[in-house]
């Protein structure tokens, strides 16, 4: 329960930023799913950094696959795929060393390993890990796929900017389509102007800005999940809160069913015009007791602010036990949320296929 | 990952809600640890029904240890915990065994199940289990205690009344202790009354409320958790999630971090008089990189309301596909969240005990 | 990995040979499965002590299924069931408390726990919890009965005296249907009167006599098991040694691939009269790779006498760590072999269905 | 429960013989451990094939650590290490992708996967993969030195011919060095002239020829491991059975157990001249009730003839259902036992680092 997630498609990672690659192990995968380089190299994409929102660091990030495929299908030998490091420069880390820098890991990772942790970049901490973490989710994707279950986010705040809710009666093909390609997905377009000011004005200040991502998930069977720690919201949590910087995750009506009375939270159940169960209304985001009920799962991911800012910040020198002002080198996303929409599909992602019930 | 949670100290759960016991087993309890029963008795006393904000349902919730202890102290052996269930009354459920009860998860786990699930007082899926949870988290929170590492929670929101917030810089000490005895904490005394108030109005109407649990926990060493999967924030997800009606999860700052910039949601090292590290704010929630920093660490936990409603409501007839309208008979709560208290501080306890780095 | 087996249907055990009780939580069982109770009693007959040849505690061995069942259905919830321990005498283990037993697991158990283990007959390492993995095992072979495939064990060797070996090529249709049912069971009865003297004599002496089981399954289709640590001889090896008593396990041929060339140790492929591919010969023990071949899966475990003797023995008072004589007191089998056959089938089917491949 | 082992050091394997590479992530690691390459080349060199008893397909077997360390000291990430498959000759395989080989996975594989198994060298069951067995084994070996517990092995029969056996009660001072470092580790020279003799004969005949391996861990400390499913010799069974070719695994006296009375095979208690408590004899093979008893840990494994052979084999071809000779082409070992001391010695650092009770 650390580098590894799932029971059934087991899936390890691996890496730091500055190490020589950064991968992941995928066992489980059933033999004879073709790997379409094409459609995986659009994902991997989908999270580069590519422009002025977004870290000056840019890595291709070609997946290589070690093992488990021949001819570039699966063989039912676990995948092992590696994503080199090449666009690295450690030595803007020597000054952090000692001094941590504040709401990184750097500090605890410090006292919890004896000061032997691998400080470049953050080490196994940074969220260059995500990238592993979406090639591997493309897989849990890919399976999906065949079974006609899609994931689709999109940011849906960036600060003070709020991008239109995903409706939760909607099926997959209510949704517009930009979302499954974009590197920006945002359901309004004028959000996504207001985002992109957001974040610039932050980045001028030398500062960063926090947002949310929605996810939801379409074409799920009734009966997914389960009792105890095996719930959808247990395995989806777990999955989600290991992407660096995700502080918050509700589904559903999440914290809005604190003020809510049950007349009014009760998702009613009736039948749609072919004679389906369904209901009326999906407060509880597709899932009942832990159970996929056949409704689109939905939820939200709170990301805080990426903590690397250009700002002077207050600090401590580890080394000799003294106060010390810390200016950041490096180089850093003034704004990671829309780079994460990728990185949550994926994580929803290895869930699912994780998930009782679900037949690989 | 189902009914089994942690790698370390293995909690297994089990039990129905009118089976004839609910329990669990505990695999990795260290041997010569005393369980003081009185302790026992006035933790599971904190979630047990006995008011009129509660189910009428009442089961006196005395645990019996099946097996591990030798003259109540553990023998290194796994512990068995097991609580009768005893006030059932199973003839409720007549009705709504082909009849989802809406939010429930009635519907879902009898497509899971094929018709085959226990649908008396809602089989595994029930809030019930809970109780199994609490004398499980018992053991975990004891082993945290002989460690200095302390639990406490209040009912931070019930519908449109809030609680004051749990300071994140405090440390036990300045806690007030009346919130780690009570069945209904809360900080501020006149916010209890009024919650008091909103439960009744809602019952009244033969209708429920849902409503917010705020944790702490104090004492923590700097180090515990990890990287990746087993991050403090994703080990205690699974676990909170695992709780019935919780529908959202934030640590420290969580959702309001999507609205911040950088330079005002970090937090910056310093120094306390004894020359120990420690940051100005706390808005992490006492979480670096997934590993425990050594500040207070802070979440809170949305509940829905209690789906089971006095009021009639549209259901599906699931034996001949008919919309038909139900009525709930049994006995229910009109607002769990005080009860849920202990078992949010169970829930939080199994993951830390759990965690990378917690010597047992 | 200690008291919880398998990925897929986890079996937890609990319990001492004194405690109030020994029992097991068996998470993943489909729902719908009828337990029919006449066929559990049968089968815990068989390993229950009734003759001169066993030890002289008696006890019912009742299973009671506490959880996840209704009307003797499961219902998809964790079973838990439960056998009390009723006939104990405690205080036959007042003087072994501090001086262990020789080639029991006294000594380690009283180092680890730091005195605080349970000596009392065992504790947790006693014979006495394979009743629990009996009843675990029953629920694995009746699904697996309800794939076709079935589990047949016989007492291969007592002592000096052996039985006839099972044919390899053989399919369950040939194998005498008297050993299903046995408490004894043995190919070749003239040898099981043999092997009943020999028993007698060393229980007259004092003494006691080891053993070996042999093990077959049938109707295992082509597919079950894998690669790495997920080969159906780790897992079956895993489950079996957890057997007490057990020292030694083979596969096929076994230790005698040791002496063999390739040319006759390898299985040639041939077809059967249906088109079929089978082998010529069957010395793998029906897995090839870690993978069920088709062909009947063999294996053999070799058991160590009972360590408790009547005779006095050489031991250490760890009170004041002086040499003492040792005089064993309780109810101890001569020969626990016979007994052990149908834990050994338990074994092998909880192996079995968590191998990958496995449909439940 | 397939690719990965264990609970606290995590080992997932990966690769093919004929893949890119072959490796393993290990995770868990302490940091601040420094890996000394060259004892690590030193390790990785008993494995090699260099002579003629073994394969002619030659790799250098360079170990490079993809992530994980830092400076060549380990940082607290998880490790990943990967060793490049450079000498593969892939058509050689191409006769065999629908004649399976008997004795080999390929029949088994080819149902499992459906035929997209990758058949090139025997894909992820080769024993090309104890390579990176060994590569893990090494770091748990590097782990228990630091702990003063040592492993050694030595080959103690190869066909007809055997070894002297491990004195069980020997320390580690006592055994000869030799075997630490030896490619073909025997206690006597004489046998392994013999042993030799006995490979070349059966080389020369176009066959291969089994053996076993015994091996013997010193300086445990009393306490490691437990019960049920967590006992030392289930651990160290699921590892030692994962290692290609092993079908027999036997723990102290093994199988002689079996024709043994109580009075002989018990280990009677004592005290040695330093006071400590030792046992007169080790028929336990170190191991009490699944617990480390602080005697030398000894075991057996059996090891079948390689089956890839010269000679012409009677196989099936899969793709029209007909009996068909085949000559097996390729380059494989005449025996690989002497290969797999330090494959075994791997699989047992591996088991016992992943005991309960040891501390990393």
């Amino acid at each position: 329960m650390s580098a590894t997630f799932g029971d059934r498609i087991k899936i390890t990672l691996f890496g730091q930023s500055h190490a020589q690659a950064i991968g992941a192990v995928i066992d489980g995968v059933p033999a004879g799913m073709h790997i379409d380089t094409d459609r995986l190299r659009a994902f991997m994409d989908r999270r580069r950094a590519k422009d002025e929102l977004a870290t000056a660091r840019h890595e291709g990030d070609e997946v290589v696959f070690v093992s488990g495929i021949v001819d570039n299908v699966t063989c039912g030998a676990p995948l092992c795929l590696m994503i080199e490091n090449k666009d690295t420069r450690s030595q803007d880390y020597n000054n952090v060393s000692v001094v941590p820098r504040p709401s990184h890991s750097d500090f605890a990772a410090f006292i919890k390993y004896g000061g032997h942790n691998d400080i470049r970049g953050g080490g196994q901490f940074s969220g260059r890990l995500t990238a592993a973490m979406c090639a591997a989710g493309f897989i849990c994707l890919e399976i999906l796929r065949t079974k006609g279950i899609s994931v689709v986010s999109h940011v849906s705040r960036i600060g003070s900017i709020v991008d239109d809710k995903l409706n939760p009666l909607q099926s997959m093909e209510d949704v517009n389509s930009r979302l499954v390609t974009s590197s920006f997905p945002v359901i309004n377009e004028k959000a996504k102007e207001k985002m992109r000011e957001e974040v610039l004005k932050y980045k001028a200040q030398g500062d960063s800005v926090g947002g949310e991502i929605e996810c939801a998930v379409y074409g799920l069977p009734v009966g997914l999940g389960g009792d105890f720690f095996g719930g959808l919201e247990a395995l989806i949590a777990q999955a989600v809160f290991s992407v660096p910087a995700v502080k918050g995750l509700e589904f559903g009506a999440g914290f809005e069913f604190s003020k809510m009375c049950g007349s009014l939270a009760n998702d009613s159940f009736t039948l749609d015009s072919t004679g389906k169960v369904i209901t009326i209304t999906n407060n509880c985001g597709g899932i009942l007791g832990g159970i996929s009920s056949g409704m689109p799962l939905t939820f939200s991911a709170a990301f805080k602010p990426t903590p690397s800012i250009a700002k002077e910040q207050n600090s401590v020198d580890l080394s000799d036990n003294k106060e010390t002002p810390l200016v950041i080198k490096g180089r850093h996303d003034p704004c990671i949320v829309p780079r994460a929409a990728v990185v949550i599909e994926s994580a929803v992602a290895m869930a699912i296929v994780n998930a009782d019930g679900f037949e690989v």
